[in-house]
């Protein structure tokens, strides 16, 4: 089963497999999923990068357990082992603000 | 602390936050992102409905427990206490598909 790229890219929420922190959310295409599924590795899609790995700069890389897509097959979750920090700010997870 | 919506909407990730699911993926306008702080429930915007109040004809509503922010200001994660299902199909989360 894969998700529709129809409309262009989908969201992919990552959570951490053990803990259950939501640790980022990035964008898929096409190419992106293939070689996530390819490979067992997250790569998502930017504008700005185009295809990129998870990690593959700073090495915090990250292993992918399970592949989960929701009703509608335009979003993605990915159950992950991470090997560091998800953000590049070096936080655990990219939610580290409170709104309140 | 509020999301940036200078590109439009922003994905909103939402959690049950006592067991760490993840539930579904939404999108907040500044609209439904104010009615969600000032009622404590979870509000988002969509193509078709506009604003939409989640569980307002199923009754399954969310009560906004935490609310927090990415590192870029573009995505939102709502931690809840869900009043039913988070799913249209009835499914606990709508991530209920296996990509497997």
């Amino acid at each position: 089963m894969s998700p529709d790229f129809s409309k262009g890219v989908v969201p992919a929420v990552v959570q951490n497999a053990e803990t259950g922190k939501v640790l980022m959310v990035a964008y898929m295409d096409e190419e992106s999923w293939k070689k996530t599924r390819e490979t067992g590795q997250a790569w998502f899609h930017s504008r700005e990068r185009g295809l990129w790995e998870k990690g593959a700069t700073s090495g915090n890389t990250m292993e992918v357990l399970e592949v989960r897509l929701d009703c509608d097959l335009d979003t993605v979750l990915l159950r992950v082992k991470p090997a560091g920090p998800a953000c590049h700010t070096g936080a655990e997870s990219c939610f580290f603000n409170s709104a309140d």
